[in-house]
């Protein structure tokens, strides 16, 4: 497919998944090329001169360069759009919520995800590690619990960006050996935004 | 002073100091609660009922709610201005920056200094935790070092959001015991930051 978008990814990244569906929403064409994280295809100089951050996903835009930043990503192809309402406070609201993913959320819930199903660690060799990500990891489900009450959506009574972030590594928490039993509300709105049109599963590409 | 907004914060932190920089440079007014955070004033139940996520800052806006996550509140407070660039590929850029600031710097720049300043604990006392997270500070700042090449501000040749929210924990690094010596190019931005007008230091309310 011809397009202005080349994304650089890892299939099972959450953050990259955040980009894909976007792109899939929005029905944004892009040329995919995959990266094998785990053997160190992001920290290669070549890859380094492309984003020194060493990390995908990495959006390469024709005639302008390179974006990095799974959120920064995902608000840029987005502006203007359905996903990013256009009033200032629904907006802010979007962005606490990516916020609070990227500070609370993803380094506690997709990290064990990440040490677990692709690393191949054990919970014994992780040890008191995988114990303190997971105690902070409930705490931020937790809150995202609390923010889904009476809601059927995150932010401004619809679909947004916020959502799709906050989907992304929530929906696969188990896989890291996080539960999602004591969280009713987490568990409908997963339903809400897996019933959407045009929604796909984290790995397709 | 009179005005619609209401800002919850600890006077040493980086993430209120983000705030309190935006609303100087836009001259916006705000009356000022302060909250110890080292005696738990922001896990109250009075204060979780504001922010489930027990932390500051928080902005309370006259007829719309509470507003937490420094970088929502600050893009809400700077939408429209000079601080914000109208340009969508800018803009994206001052949220890579933004988003890189809060998983990657933060984390590793703030949490010592915390520890350390605010906690008083020692290097002793921290052992391996420290060394791991100044490990991954270092590297934080390697890629802002590297961002700054040849650059006066982070985004657009001008000083904007970028340069308020990852100033504000960068240049008190030492006091968590991150040397800031190997990056010239943070050093010479760091003293173009504090030259600008209206700046204040970090305690300032």
């Amino acid at each position: 497919m011809k397009s202005q978008y080349t994304l650089y990814d890892y299939l099972p990244s959450g953050n990259g998944y955040k980009v894909r569906l976007t792109a899939k929403y929005l029905n944004i064409p892009y040329r995919l090329v995959e990266l094998d994280i785990t053997r160190g295809a992001t920290r290669t100089p070549e890859f380094l001169a492309k984003n020194p951050n060493g990390r995908i996903p990495l959006l390469e835009v024709q005639g302008r360069g390179f974006l990095w930043e799974s959120h920064a990503i995902i608000s840029f192809l987005a502006e203007g759009s359905k996903l990013m309402p256009a009033d200032p406070w629904a907006r802010a609201n979007v962005w606490r919520w990516l916020c609070f993913e990227q500070y609370n959320l993803e380094p506690n819930v997709a990290t064990p995800r990440f040490w677990v199903k692709s690393l191949k660690k054990t919970a014994a060799e992780l040890g008191e590690r995988l114990t303190e990500k997971l105690a902070k990891g409930y705490e931020a489900l937790g809150v995202l619990e609390l923010g889904l009450t009476g809601r059927e959506f995150l932010v401004a009574d619809r679909f947004t960006l916020a959502d799709i972030a906050l989907y992304a590594y929530t929906h696969v928490a188990p896989e890291g050996g996080v539960s999602l039993d004591a969280y009713p509300n987490i568990r409908a709105w997963m339903a809400r935004v897996a019933a959407q049109p045009r929604h796909a599963p984290i790995t397709a590409a």
